[in-house]
């Protein structure tokens, strides 16, 4: 096999981080690494495979002797250097949403829509970390039922906003504990204790940009005729998201059929057996690869429904082991 | 107006101080206070308006001398205490399970179904703490579109377990900041840092008691055509239910009118300006009376609907403050 010249924009963030992580668990076919981020005032190194490598600054003319760059710095570090790498001969997964509903950028899950790498131009959009672990629980149902329509609250972990949120909802468990005020920085308000029913901007239309990248990015990546409507919540867990969905469906509903489907599903492991206390839970999913989905029942409510919940680490699945395994897929897709 | 000999059994609990502190604060025309719990090994005390009181063990004899009694000791000592409690001569306001779906027991949202309090045989019933703020929310909306369908999505506090549940996370908290392992014994798993999808016990169609509480009790209390299906889902936070809610209606939904009809129902407080961040939130309504709602935001999936964020305080409005409501609403009413 290949081996390639990879870079990781964003290298000190948490997600970057990650990525470092997951390409040396996978081991990932890797000639040299070149860890980048933007603004780096300082000297910094990250350890590789047990080496340690400079990190350097991202910027036009770092991507020259580099087959795959992996992007996670910002959208607005993405608009600006993602088509320079392009340019110089890279392969970019990018895992801000700065491409991701660009008609000419694939926006894939490698579980759910890996065809849609062949027509890229360059870059790939790695989705949001909320859509990427519904649709894969989705996808099989999908295929069974022909889902209608979603329903979907979120219950999201701080990693996702970055290291400084983590840092943040760790600094207030310490100051509730030392009895001093609780101070806030990263959200508005405080998260410890708490659930704020806002992530991301707010839009014109009264949802925010997080609710409505679950609604677009789904339609891009399974199916636009799924109607879905968002609720996104942050609540104070470090890692790991949870979804409640509801699904309404064309074809009746079959919950032997339905977890039958998620048991054989790639990517998806059924933890349904509520009886014995096995369901889905964030702080089981931290540092693993699967996207968990469990306490599945039948929705009385419409003729062909359902509920269940379903778990990810966002940092793994939600971000960087997704733009991991694109990257694999187009390896064994000879696409780069 | 006349004055009540007044008995709180549970008084050492959650909810039963809150009760207490509840008829301070509203000044409840109250005679005499005679706080009682279940299994008083030792004499305790409790402080009503400034002075010491002994609380007494919660027995049939008990209530010979008691007008109302308010009961949260849990749905065994309803079951056992409230028909002594009634043929001694009280009134009961029952804030457990137990009486809640009985076919002569009234259950009461003072601002969506006082008129059911004129049926009551002696024991009025308290809906469940996530039902209440739902229903309250949910009436004038459901005035205004007519309301067919129901999905929600609770984020609850552990206030609702009880005073075990809050210790529960508070010792989980230090721990955590000891840098110790974290225990559990309220809970199958830790709450700090995570969501458990399971309140109450698993029925045998894999819905929990509290998720067809929901169901069952809003079809009592507000109108038994409306389709409702809920998943419940326990967070770590200490007090405040926050709810995701999405309602389909027959009529078009309109969001002027039903800020409008919010802002002017009882017992409601509209919080709904995004872009200047204010949206309900669970700490923001600690020791408060009102049920937040904000978020409004029609729902594009469907037809008619709309999405919606409510909070309250689970053990003031959850609990201790409707059951005194509904004891001030049987005043108003005669009842009593």
């Amino acid at each position: 096999m290949k081996a390639l010249n990879v870079a990781v924009v964003g290298a000190l963030g948490a997600v970057g981080g990650e990525m470092l992580k997951t390409l040396e668990q996978r081991a990932f076919p890797i000639r040299s690494i070149k860890p980048l981020d933007v603004a780096v005032n300082v000297s910094r190194e990250i350890v590789f495979a047990g080496r340690r490598v400079a990190v350097q600054e991202a910027r036009e003319g770092a991507f020259e002797d580099v087959d795959l760059a992996l992007f996670s710095a910002g959208s607005e570090a993405s608009l600006a250097l993602a088509p320079a790498a392009v340019r110089e001969g890279s392969v970019v997964v990018d895992n801000s949403s700065a491409w991701r509903m660009e008609a000419d950028v694939p926006l894939v899950v490698p579980e759910v829509n890996p065809e849609a790498l062949r027509l890229h131009k360059g870059i790939i959009a790695n989705p949001n970390c909320s859509t990427i672990q519904m649709v894969v629980a989705l996808k099989p149902l999908h295929e069974l039922f022909k889902i209608r329509r979603v329903v979907v609250s979120t219950y999201q972990a701080v990693s996702g906003s970055g290291q400084r949120a983590i840092d943040e909802l760790r600094r207030q468990a310490e100051q509730f504990c030392r009895g001093e005020a609780v101070t806030h920085e990263v959200y508005p308000y405080q998260i410890l204790f708490n659930a704020l029913p806002h992530i991301d901007v707010f839009l014109e239309n009264g949802y925010t940009k997080e609710e409505m990248k679950m609604v677009d990015e789904t339609h891009k990546i399974l199916d636009p005729a799924i109607a879905v409507t968002a609720t996104t919540v942050r609540i104070p867990a470090f890692r790991g998201h949870s979804e409640s969905i509801n699904i309404e469906t064309e074809r009746k509903a079959d919950l032997a059929q339905a977890r039958e489907a998620l048991r054989a599903a790639k990517g998806v492991v059924l933890a349904d057996d509520p009886q014995r206390l096995v369901y889905p839970l964030a702080l089981g999913s931290e540092g693993t690869d699967d996207v968990y989905v469990g306490r599945l029942r039948l929705d009385e409510s419409v003729e062909n429904g359902m509920n269940f919940w379903v778990v990810a680490d966002n940092l793994r699945k939600g971000a960087a082991l997704n733009a991991v395994q694109i990257a694999e897929k187009m390896l064994e897709m000879n696409l780069i």
